[in-house]
């Protein structure tokens, strides 16, 4: 698969969940307008749509067809939405910019961002219930379901903000084994449930291929986090799309200040191929898989 | 039914869900500690469990076990904890008192306050999910999700705060419509969905029961509403829990203020008496229902 083969897959997973999702939120002449914008402009608004090419990804190697995969795709991006609207506000990470354009708070205000990112992830829930396409039915769903919550909650991804910013209002520069449990709970749990979700919809999924997309997924979750690092100090703020150098002025704890940048790299990669070591046993049908592998560590925004 | 028989049926369901959920929410000593140290205050900090009290009230009207309602009733608990810490923030309605103790963002700071909400909701979603124990199974699960969700989205609750919000900004007094309108999303969704849950949870209820329950459920949402602002104006800061007179000091629009205290107080026992008339083709099981109506328009807290 090459890399303009990544960029079609990418760009495909981005118009299925952006035209679902579009025809799915609400829009502003519902009452009440500035929370459907507010809505809107958090979702629809760019962004990597990674989550949901990981599940579309997962599913396409154990043969499941995306269209089966539409809900928990949407759901994924539904609450990685929400999520970057609660941590960019002024009590969180206090960010400005996000995707190149003003956040959330900014343009609608906090208390409209707030409402935004709780709604967003009512919706999420709401597209993955009322959905009747996944191939394990209702069973599959409630897993999935479970799972995603799991994911999202102080245990997930909201613990991981928690040890985020309690470690940076320590004052104390965290060692390696705590920077990696903030990572593995602030971006790690749902980007291994975006993978899990796929094997979810799965009803007769062998637990051994189960384990390997499982570990695939854990492996480019902290690689992601690493390379997000990277780009924080030497990234151009025009393509990330948020201010560079942000965590350095926050006094956070980075994998390039723990680890220096040659290191933080050659982790990275390290990562990138445990996890296609885990992708042996699978055929051709986990190209985009793979792909998404090396584009984590290799992209520029 | 007598007072002190409503007041030991609410005892039941307010240990029932508070034993469940201090078993279910982790404790201060797993990592994040302040999120569950939040996630705790606000969860176990006394309260009415009026919505829990639904759940197990309609359950027992159509025949069904208390012990089988047990995780929708802890959900609606969770969520009504988490709106409760995210409308007392400070960019919402800024409230320093709730259940007459400090708002969890007072105690636990803004950041924290927000995850516990965030966290809660997750939990919500976790424990309806992966519970077994409801009579419908998968399929009466992801049910009571999709109703669950609505009905705390941005077209129920979240969307009722925001209408809430932009109405106090506009400056203008709203009419009574606009008012209903706020108080049907703000306060009446979970209400509501707090009777549905239960309706759902009956493998096959029939359709005329359901609608009964239903519009039980949407009469005591709206009088709940209309109590509340009436206990905003005559009520005891220290029965009520939180600060008196806080609607008029942010010059919002209330029943009283609309309608006058003499008619708001009539408006909400016509709506009682429509709640009950509701139920007049439920037998004696149906009375803690009943109790409940004529308690919500009673209640001096």
């Amino acid at each position: 698969m090459t890399e303009s083969r990544l960029q079609s897959f990418l760009a495909e997973c981005r118009e299925r969940v952006t035209s679902i999702l579009d025809a799915q939120l609400p829009g502003p002449e519902i009452q009440p307008g500035p929370l459907h914008q507010a809505m809107r402009y958090a979702v629809l608004g760019g962004g990597k749509y990674l989550r949901p090419a990981l599940t579309y990804g997962a599913g396409l190697a154990i043969g499941l067809a995306p269209e089966t995969l539409n809900a928990p795709a949407c759901a994924l991006e539904l609450i990685h939405a929400y999520s970057l609207i609660h941590d960019d506000l002024p009590a969180m990470d206090d960010d400005d910019l996000r995707r190149g354009r003003p956040t959330c708070h900014k343009v609608f205000g906090e208390a409209m961002a707030i409402l935004a990112g709780d709604a967003l992830q009512a919706l999420a829930i709401q597209v993955l219930a009322s959905d009747d396409t996944v191939p394990g039915g209702a069973q599959a769903r409630v897993a999935m379901l479970d799972t995603l919550a799991r994911a999202i909650g102080s245990r997930g991804m909201a613990g991981g903000q928690a040890l985020d910013l309690l470690a940076t209002a320590s004052g104390q520069e965290p060692d390696l084994v705590t920077l990696e449990n903030i990572h593995i709970h602030k971006t790690g749990a749902l980007i291994r449930a975006s993978v899990r979700m796929a094997a979810l919809a799965h009803p007769e999924l062998d637990p051994e291929p189960a384990g390997h997309l499982d570990r695939y997924a854990k492996c480019i979750g902290l690689a992601f986090q690493i390379r997000d690092d990277i780009l924080d100090v030497e990234g151009e703020t025009t393509l990330i799309g948020k201010t560079r150098g942000k965590d350095q002025v926050q006094g956070k704890a980075t994998y390039p200040t723990l680890l220096g940048l040659a290191e933080a790299r050659e982790q990275a990669q390290v990562l990138v191929a445990e996890a296609l070591t885990n992708l042996q046993g699978f055929d051709e049908r986990a190209d985009p898989l793979r792909r998404i592998a090396h584009y984590i560590v290799d992209r520029d925004r």
